[in-house]
């Protein structure tokens, strides 16, 4: 339950003190100047239709605390039964609704879950604490459930007091409206990202047909914003608590835990999963054989789940990336050959996470200088003398040198491009990994620093 | 031997394939284009006058492998029964050179350094150790010394092949010219510097007076170089090399090691110290009684020097900070109440290497709420309900929550100031550091992504 979520995008705007009416004038003037929101370059070009996963029932409210014309309450209730599984931030101060999921998951089963765009709830003292509980308790009595099986995320500014009043409020107006649709869900999670972002998948497991959809939000920072990553994934698969956990460590390790905008992590950094086990139960009925229960992760019946989870957990990861602040090329680094995985990481995170390759691959510039010096620094093993590098799949250097007259314009083509492709060969070991990332642009300092001014 | 030198800057230019008569023309079209260099904001109003060190004699010539109309070439030779001591890059992919140093740094001896500015020798496989034994024999055979007491650094162009002609050239040509001066010493080490960089100190040790001077060269990556960071710091002071090691070591811990301007690494970063002992040779003939040989770092006659050397070394450590990149605003960072010194510093230094962190104030922005994410995502232990956070000497946090109506004029106003000073307080343990970062800029960016569009 403490395992590193991501490296996504993270803590914004921090709260100010009580403004004065010459204060407040003075931001409604900035706010005024504020460029409007563009959509980033790699934002997908198609969206998924969404149908929805049996069992989860979808509502948002508007709570009218920071965002005005919009939802910014996500509630999702599902039925008696339903699994849960979570991973979290290893961020030392962590927020409060963190500490509160990461407490019931050991139960292992959920009946709700609140989601707030607009104030963080983090850095906020016993005051955080005693809201996550009144929201908590407030889901519960609308759906008669346990305090303990409601789930809670809080995204936005720190350390201001989040009022749970106006959450108990649209908890009420969400359960009262018509259902909503999984786009509506992403949307009302959003703060700074400038798309919505969602995957869905369906598979079959023993025969049944299931589905498994997600939402995330990511780290646009484009106002002035805090910008965590929150996942959430439901399927209507009838998966024990254990087993769930488990499938959902194991994608995250492949996906959310390979990302990374700017290296820096949020305090609310997010994936929770539920399975309603609804899909098994319509079987069950329509067909009158009892299903098998999974019991254990290496079920053949799983494969196609496994491996479909994994995708669309690599899916929505890729589409917090390209939200990134300022992104204009999504980079995808491969390490090979280190001495370990947890090696072959350190040196793509390294790779992934060093301003000056950010910075050149923003220039269109294939500086492999550079990734020798960041390979270099990671502090994992490598041999300088059998390092070897591609990028867009030609050679640049091998044995621990240049490659002699390489051929450069095959690279100065795809450094143009948007998909941007390195190969990093360390020539210790057999392990390998890739991770994903953007480049770091004007854009993200426009967007960092120059809000104030 | 392995302690970590530097975060300072680093890696940059990666040495191209022969170049086109094509590819030369639009190099030098490029180069036209480049802006002027603008010596940074923050270099020093004075600089101290830099009288010799007894026995060190510095010389300086012109290789014009890249540099046009200025030396790119430093020689330094020094008497019989010099020490040296060293602490070197902890990058996996360290130049030939470094490894050169390394290993002879086991006999603690010196008589000669050379260092070369424009390439760095790096990722050059056989042919770059070959270089440096070249090179080293050529110093060697002139001054009549042994190969293994010669030093030698490179900075430039990673990737590219060094050829040893032009610095056996340029070494005779130093030897045969005029003496030159500590300023002369630190102009021929720059590469993208904007401005040279050097200190001295002079202190007693039991009555006899010694000077201390240090030249460096760091991280000024305003054209498109490799921009490591090499110190080397002279004195007459009769120190066995043991104890020379031990007095670096400990210096550079709060020096060179707790300064960070991009999180980057060098894959040569080198801090080299020489002591002659001129200064007690000329003491025992001037009256005739002899000086009594220092054998432990904790002699009382020491401790004027050891503060003097730990000063002169957060001197320079400072100047090379404040011509990084795009600099407009030294920051200190000081983190108290950590559970240990390491985690003190994995604290500090977290903050001092976060994007967001760094953008914010480059904007004027007290943006603690980011500075309370960097202190989360460290690792390091953190008490989020004892930690309190001072901006400029102003509370903004305590007790884990943002101070209820602090006065944010004096703060706005420390912001507009070029030294920021950022204090946290974990609430873990007793345990402190101090670490010296600059702003991340439009600046930065242009340097580092622009200057091939």
């Amino acid at each position: 339950m403490t395992k590193k979520v991501a490296k996504a995008k993270s803590a914004g705007r921090t709260a100010k003190p009580k403004a004065s009416a010459k204060a407040k004038a003075a931001v409604s003037k900035l706010k005024k100047k504020k460029p409007a929101v563009k959509i980033s370059p790699l934002a997908p070009k198609t969206y998924p239709a969404m149908p929805p996963v049996a069992g989860v029932w979808l509502g948002t409210a508007s709570t009218k605390t920071k965002y005005k014309g919009r939802d910014d309450l996500l509630v999702a209730t599902f039925p008696e039964g339903t699994s849960a599984a979570g991973v979290f931030t290893t961020s030392k101060t962590a927020s409060a609704s963190v500490e509160w999921c990461r407490t019931n998951l050991e139960n292992g089963t959920a009946r709700g879950l609140v989601v707030n765009a607009g104030n963080a709830n983090a850095f906020t003292g016993k005051a955080g604490m005693a809201t996550v509980r009144a929201t908590a308790a407030a889901l519960a009595s609308e759906i008669g459930s346990r305090h303990k099986d409601i789930f809670l995320s809080s995204t936005g500014v720190i350390g201001e007091v989040l009022d749970p009043a106006p959450l108990e409020a649209g908890i009420q107006t969400a359960l009262r409206s018509p259902e909503a649709s999984f786009e509506g869900a992403a949307h009302a999670i959003m703060t700074t990202d400038t798309y919505a972002k969602f995957a869905t998948r369906q598979v079959m497991i023993g025969g049944v047909p299931v589905r498994i959809s997600g939402i995330a939000k990511g780290s646009g920072m484009i106002a002035p914003d805090l910008a965590t990553m929150l996942v959430y994934i439901f399927t209507d698969a009838a998966i024990p608590p254990s087993m769930l956990q488990n499938l959902l460590m194991v994608g995250v390790r492949e996906s959310f835990n390979c990302i990374t905008v700017d290296s820096d992590t949020s305090t609310s950094d997010t994936v929770l999963m539920f399975a309603t086990g609804e899909a098994m139960r319509t079987a069950e009925a329509e067909t009158g054989k009892p299903f098998t229960p999974l019991r254990r992760t290496a079920d053949p019946r799983l494969k196609e789940f496994r491996s479909s989870l994994d995708d669309l957990m690599l899916d929505l990861s890729h589409q917090v990336v390209k939200d990134g602040e300022g992104a204009t090329k999504f980079i995808k680094i491969t390490v090979q050959n280190a001495a370990s995985h947890m090696e072959a990481k350190q040196i793509a995170m390294s790779v992934a996470n060093s301003p000056l390759v950010k910075t050149a691959i923003a220039g269109e510039d294939a500086n492999w200088g550079r990734i020798v010096m960041a390979v270099g620094k990671s502090g994992a093993r490598a041999d300088r003398d059998k390092l070897a590098i591609r990028i867009g799949g030609v050679d640049v250097a091998k044995n621990g040198v240049a490659v002699p007259d390489y051929d450069e314009a095959p690279i100065a083509r795809h450094m143009k491009g948007s998909d941007i492709d390195i190969e990093i060969s360390v020539g210790v070991g057999t392990a390998g990994v890739s991770v994903w990332t953007c480049d770091l642009t004007y854009e993200y300092i426009r967007i960092n620093a120059d809000y104030r001014s």
